[in-house]
Parts: structure tokens; sequence; C-alpha cells
């Protein structure tokens, strides 16, 4: 029983849109991953139709059981910082309006999840989303990588209340799809089951 | 011929919608306004879905020549700012799915062109909104009365280049509707035909 993530790293430029079935195993495959987005000599409402178009498709075809998408915050001072807000509300909205459950997850989660370590660089986390996709090298751009490794800390951390966007505020299992639930229960089974500490 | 223009004030909680007919003599009268949005306790997928399904049914429903929103600008510190930019990309999109041009303004361009200041307060807005479109009273709650400025400002500034979002990034016609052209059009040959200054 696998749960099929899609992890978005949005943005005008590159979008980057993976899929990872990860298993109750922690085994995760790579499904598919591609790269939306236009130049920004772009207008930007051409650019967002772009995005709006790309993840509606991209849904559609891989039909996920939930969708992890990078926390944006308002303090990066950074020029491009609206532009990826408004990309990620584009692909919020595409989840919500065909029941998927979407995650948010911090920079900072995301290489704690996949390298251990918070404050891992760039090429650390694609040597590790290559590893743990079992590929002979990161997918390319380095937007494709961290949308991959979006994926597997989502499909890792299950439902882990705190991050989620979907179901009450508090949390809670509300938000699951069948297929999530029956992840959820196998999860808790295994621990049941699992070596006494 | 009137350009109709739909406002928007972009925003969670309360995202401002109005229509404004606006004639190339600057007479501009409301069609209609209302406000979208959810409470805060409301998950943030549930929120953009409900702006996103409330932009759809307005636009489909006026069927405007243009749509303005108010410009977002990072550095606003405020804790809203990345909601209101999420919800500002998804009512973008929705313009530009159906080919309707958008242009964004800053607060300080939609005070100055309905009160002569750029340092007008939302009240001294509301009163010269209530006035500019003949009404007993501004419209509430203020970001109604927002989205009805918003409007005003872009009909009345007709396709100023360096607001649009749509059309090429150095701006131009390109972007215009043919009702746009016609009175961009009329508006030139009004002031050929102008007193002499």
């Amino acid at each position: 029983m696998a749960l099929r993530v899609v992890g978005v790293d949005p943005g005008l430029t590159r979008c980057g849109l993976a899929v990872v079935d990860v298993e109750n195993t922690r085994r995760a495959t790579l499904v598919d991953v591609t790269v939306v987005g236009t130049s920004s000599d772009t207008s930007l409402d051409e650019r967002l139709l772009a995005i709006s178009r790309g993840i509606d498709a991209w849904l559609d075809q891989h039909r996920p059981d939930a969708l992890a998408v990078e926390r944006v915050f308002s303090h990066t001072n950074v020029s491009t910082v609206m532009g990826t807000a408004q990309a990620s509300g584009i692909v919020i909205a595409a989840a919500a309006a065909r029941g998927i459950p979407v995650a948010l997850h911090t920079p900072t989660e995301v290489k704690a999840a996949v390298t251990g370590s918070g404050r891992a660089d760039k090429a650390a986390v694609g040597r590790m989303v290559a590893k743990i996709l079992r590929l002979e090298a990161p997918p390319k751009p380095a937007d494709a990588a961290d949308a991959a490794a979006l994926a597997i800390t989502h499909g890792w951390r299950g439902a882990a209340p705190g991050s989620q966007a979907s179901g009450t505020k508090a949390g809670g299992s509300s938000g699951l799809t069948p297929a999530q639930r029956a992840w959820a229960q196998a999860e808790t089974a295994a621990r049941k089951t699992g070596p006494r500490r």
C-alpha cells in the first residue's frame, strides 16, 4: 500500500513538480518529475496561468493521495517571494478543488527529513534524494529535486497534524483520503507489533 | 460605450469584489459588489478554494472587459500578507484563463485617483467612492469599497502601460479587449477634438 504524494516547489520561472510513491516501509519511488513555468519577460497573468494549467494537468494525470508544498515566508527577503506565494496559492486551490489534502513543509523540515540536517545545502539534498529514490543522479534542475524532497518528507511524516493545511486548523485525520487512513492504520499496527524498546 | 471593470481587494477573510461600468466621460456606475472569504479558523486550502470559486462565479456572471487587483508588496509587514498574495494569484489566474486583461494598482495609486491624495484614509476613500458612484453611502465593508475604488481607478486610467500585468512586460495595447481598444480610441479622439490648452 503506497501513498502517492505530489511535491511542489512553487515558483513562477521554475515550479518543480514531483510524484513519489511512499510505502509504509518508507521505501520511496519516483513516478514522475517535471518543471513548469515561464521566463521573467512574460506578463504576470500569463505566468500564473501557465502554473495553473501545469498543476491542473499534473493532478489530473497522477491523481495523488496528498500534495505537499513548500511553505513560503513573508520575511524571506527575496524579490521573487510574492510571485512564489501567488503560485503556491494556485497550487493549493487546485488540490483543494479535487479534494486532495494539502500539507505545508518548511525548507528546514525538508532538509532535516531527507539529510538529517536542517542546514544541508542544495547539493546534499539532491544527493540524498537520488539515494532515497535509487536514482543514478538527482533530478534536474534543483527545483525538481526539491519537489521530490518535499514529497518524500510528506510521505515519511504521514499526516502529521502540525503540518496540515487541510482539515481543521488543529489538524487531525479528518482531511485524510481512504488510502491515507489505511496507511496510517498500517503504520500504527507496525509500531504495535514492532520490537519493544 | 462603457468599460466594465472588476476590482478586487484580495484577502482570505474578506476578498472585496466590485463591478463598475466606466464611460469615456469618466461617469462610473456600480453594477454589483460583494465580499467572499472564510473565517480564520478554516483550513488554508478550504479558504483558497472559497476564493477560487468566488472569483470564478463573479467573472462568469459579469464578463468584465478588465480586472484590476491591488498590488501586494512583500515588505508589507503584516501577518496576512502571504495569504493575500496567494488569493491574488488565484484571482489573476482566473482572469487570465478567461482572456480578461489584468492590471495591478498600488493602494497609493488608488487613493490618489479617487481622492486626489495618495495619503487619504479609508473613510475618505469610502466617501469619494460613494460620491463618484452616486450612492447614499459607501459600500460596506471597507473591502467592498476598496474593490470599487480599484475598479474606478483602472477605468479612469484606461490601459496605462506601467500598471498592466497583461500583454508584454513593457505594456502596450496588445492585451486589450476589443471594447478597451474602442474605448482607448474614443478617448484619444476626444482629446484631439477637445479644447486647445
